[in-house]
């Protein structure tokens, strides 16, 4: 807080549960983060690769951890939920004081609200959490891929009477909440449940989330409150998501390798970020630690330090200039990079996909009935649409 | 040896240059394995996950290792050739010792061939190499990614001498080595010269290696000969690569993203190089261990077993049974991946490339000459060039 | 005007300056119509072709002929412009009437407008090529191909005051005029200026000019007004457009030729357009007289009659049914050709463009500015910047 | 047959059965030209605007004119094989008479090749029309799309007893004709066949076409002959073709539109043709007027003069020098043009396409047997196979 109040970049952690997905220690679908129990020299190493790649700040793995969500994921866990929480406390904390950064605890959106529970019970689910959090005493907190404004403000409100710095980001693009509540009305409540730093993270591209993210801040201001800023995108190219973002995409979860972003495409994000008055910059799914370092080598200069992980890349790719292939050594500069416009080698491919999800044109309440649509005989139609589709 | 001979099927692993550079312990331009030295848990830990995913045979991470290469790269390394490829081969070891996998010492093209040193310097460079991995005792020996015939010959030579399994992959692609000779004649060359696995590695795309090594086959099987056949190709799409493979296409290295494979893309090549009657089946440059665990869950009834990173994954998506949108749920399924022709998201993109690259069209004793216009003088023509075309 | 009254459908003609361009009788650039007098077997052939193709309106090949038109072409012209529009009167007249067509009198814009003329100096423009259409009788009038909707309504006033119906069109898209004002707003201004059918031409897409004109029923109805609706949109797929339409995308005029639609999706427009409620339906720059058999054919129950040419075509591809590949048999009908993506052939090239045009950021005024900046030197800077952008 | 031996270039026409059929004059499935006889103004119209746009050839509308076909056909025709030949002639003649052409009799292809007649039976077939060619006395004659270099040889000894000049055309691309004949040994055999100009048409683009023909003139080099080359390629791009080409792409024929050629791609086209010595240069479906003018455009120095057509189109874009738009005007310049990579404007379609046909696979033999499977019943598993595809 005090580095961003005296105007400075802070720069977050990439994506853990798609990073550990191809690595082999989380599972698509469930998304829960047990991998910090059960395998923590795998989390140790990937926090060390954002660390070294310049990210200011470890955050805890515990997206998911919410003992609602660990029990509804099907398979008996060998762990507690209290056991991973605070498993991920600790590595995040190891790893931060090897470096300068940061340790924030983070909660995100339970399936108890989605369930409709009540205010209370929903509160109770986030103070759970929060109590491995204070125990393990984190720098700050992060309530983070909310869907529902609502809900995250549920969920400042609870890590507020903490008293330590709270950060809150919406998974929402510029067409807003899943009630409509647009960018700017959003940012406001959370503003007023008591988040210092108010964003966005997942569900859209960089681009995209930098434009919501400065629709939270022209509503901020225009509301006469202050906050700081932050955006934690994928580091997926979704021109063609609905309001729903990539989740509706057909190739969600594991057809996205074409739409992931290069270093130089990373660059760019974190100016334009920088330049729309967003400071704290990181990253979510999709994100490695080479995005990372490209977002601190990009604001090298503002921050006054390259991470140390750029011992082992040549800026805007200088590594090159040794090449025996002359036209290899002509790609070792920054205007080269900047115009190429990559191939996907596919051309049997589209270049966008039309997302799936009958969300798109239906409602909110009709989508919840749809849920219970589970039985194969009544997934049958549902086969069909998507076959005639593709 | 033993296990081919049986006919059983051997999974590689994946690239380790590739996948370490995006973590922040390779640099691109040199590609030297000095981390092996330096960052032994970062390697360590990717060894790790290759073996979690179903990798039977940890292969030393020495690529570039040879004296020469490694002095030849520009800035200075704290630690020796040898004391990197030591610390190599004991992180290999370790690792093996871990699961039910080998370790193979492995030998790659030298700066002194490309340089026209003689036979006997270039096999001596091989033999200082050779000496940690008989000291380490690595279990058989791999020379691989030799865009020449002849100098694989050599290797293979220098590695047989010691009685122990050698494997030979040249990175060529259908059209032959930079001498053009054919797939079917190089095999051959390198079976009499002793090896007993022959293939090809890097430098094309999976599809592509595996109609290389058929044609391989086919040289050594009409030669009346005997081999095993082995397959580690890139894991990114290539349709638009000249005979210099990936090195030319305008993306090379820091833009080839939108070209990965997906893990069903994988599943598809494995099914592939099965039928073609490969029996070594692993990865390069792109390589991640999900890409390994794809070929393994792919060939799990061949080998009566599924890799212990499989844990963490629905097999076709069965992960997503769960999901609480129906849409998402009706992904959970074979058809639905294998039909799914994944968008770029791209629009301002086009599909394919051309390479770079004056080779495709001038001879290689002129090419030879180029490497010489290494001034910033004589590099402006070729610039110019660059820029024309994009 | 009856026929809409009753609710019939009453399909229009294509453009005849592209087809014209691409036959060889009218130059890109000046776009203008001296073909009518000049080369009469020509145009006449075209009408008769879009007659055949089910045209029920007969448009008279006028457009950009005001004089200040063509004498702003540069070359000078053998024919006067009252030469000119008589010959394209007497055209659409005599090949009206070997079918069951109406006539309708075209004005276009004209560069008294933009060059700030005044409103009596730009009316009597229009009541000049007025004059013609009177002496010669056509059916009723047409104002089309407007970016302004203050000059839409002067040309109304001025058609209206002769009695006969009076069609209006403006070539925009959904974000209005270029001076913002909203596709509703326009279409109320120019109901209320006398106009009875509404809608919009050229400039967008199919799709998105059904869109448009969704807007501006929308708005006419909102204002408790009546009117008909018609759009006469491209035949090319235009995504990328910004707000200025086709003219601003790097491929117009001379590479345009990948977005041309299919018959399937032009079918697919007339669906879309009469279940929008627009009745009047037809297309400008790019349409050829199969495009517009393909809007017959679609509503060919609707209307209770097939075009005379289709004769000469199966309807979905039903002339493939004795093809002697069975594979070619297999695309006789409707599903196949429905569902088709077809692809460019074109690998090398993106799917789409960035607009060209400062117009997009800067202001109407500014642009005007530019217009000044004429001279091969004053040009030079804008050379650089395409050269830079391609 | 004076121009070719003097060193000139001869332009041939376009396509008439596409872009009659696009016109409404010919049914797509038969293909037969019938319009000769039932419509001559437009068949006239379309021999006019390639003679303006720099035809030197007039060639007869007689392509799959023989009896054979015509019968083939399924619905009655109102005039005779005899009526439509001769019609086709006159047009042919009174158009050429306009300007500086000559008349080309053509015969193509017969369905009693494809059912097995007999060399006789088949040469009566071609001796039927070029009876009406002698009546009519064209100026020479071609033999144009055939699969078979043995039909095209009978062809060719047909035409060849009139003792006028004999073209000969194979629809074939490099890897030979349907029976596997290469290009070469095609050419040769057809030039002693007696043809004094050999090359290709129709079935692949422009760019193969170039290729194929420097095949055959390698060919007929190389075997000490001599001949003329032609070309009269597709006017769409057909990279992803197999060895039948376009019919086996999945778009044939409703739906090639985003592969058709620019202008300037066309002047690409000629300038490689003149430069491989391939001096009758024309085109096949696809190719409309202005494709012709670009081919006349770019030879205009070679030949010594421009079409009349060129009087509407300035040289690269010059006609938009005066546009009121200064980045408009800013394409008025070769190097834009040349340069430009066109988007498709269709971000959910691929850039290729995979051809059908089992034919690709499987031998010709089993090819004709699938011919019979003609009834309902047994063509439902090929849509079931073109289902699974799309």
């Amino acid at each position: 807080m005090e580095r961003l109040d005296a105007g400075e970049v802070v720069i977050g952690d990439g994506g853990f549960v798609f990073a550990l997905e191809k690595r082999g220690y989380v599972k698509a679908g469930p998304w829960t983060p047990e991998a910090a129990a059960e395998h923590p020299e795998a989390v140790r190493q990937l926090h060390r690769e954002f660390l070294r790649a310049g990210s200011n700040v470890m955050q805890t793995f515990t997206f998911y951890a919410s003992d609602d969500k660990l029990e509804n994921r099907g398979n008996k866990l060998t762990f507690t939920g209290q056991q991973i929480n605070e498993a991920a406390c600790d590595l995040a904390r190891e790893v931060a004081n090897e470096g300068d950064a940061l340790v924030a605890g983070g909660v995100s959106q339970t399936p108890s609200y989605l369930s409709c529970k009540s205010e209370d019970e929903v509160k109770k689910i986030f103070k759970k959490q929060l109590d491995v959090f204070i125990k393990k005493n984190v720098d700050f907190l992060i309530a983070e891929y909310f869907e529902h404004v609502e809900e995250a403000e549920w969920a400042v409100q609870v890590l507020k009477a903490t008293g330590k710095p709270v950060a809150a980001t919406l998974c929402i693009g510029p067409e807003g909440d899943m009630h409509g509540v647009t960018p700017g009305e959003c940012a406001v409540r959370l503003v007023k449940a008591g988040a210092d730093i108010v964003g966005v993270n997942c569900h859209f591209d960089p681009m995209t989330c930098v434009k919501t993210v400065s629709m939270m801040k022209a509503g901020v201001e225009k509301a006469g409150l202050k906050a700081h800023y932050m955006t934690q995108p994928l580091a997926y190219h979704t021109p063609d998501c609905s309001c729903q973002g990539f989740i509706d995409l057909p190739e969600f979860p594991f057809a996205l390798e074409p739409r992931i972003l290069t270093r130089w495409e990373m660059q760019q994000y974190a100016r334009e970020a920088y330049k729309a008055g967003i400071h704290y910059i990181g990253g979510c799914c999709g994100f490695e630690p080479y995005h990372i370092r490209a977002v601190a080598e990009e604001l090298a200069t503002e921050r006054g330090i390259l991470p140390e992980a750029s011992q082992k890349h040549g800026m805007w790719g200088s590594g090159l200039e040794m090449h025996t292939k002359p036209w290899v050594r002509a790609r070792a500069r920054r205007d080269y990079w900047e115009k190429l416009k990559p191939a996907s080698g596919r051309p049997l491919c589209p270049s966008m996909s039309s997302p799936d999800g009958w969300g798109v044109t239906k409602g909110h309440a009709e989508l919840m009935q749809q849920k219970e649509a589970t039985t194969a005989e009544q997934l049958r139609p549902l086969f069909e649409k998507a076959d005639a589709k593709h």
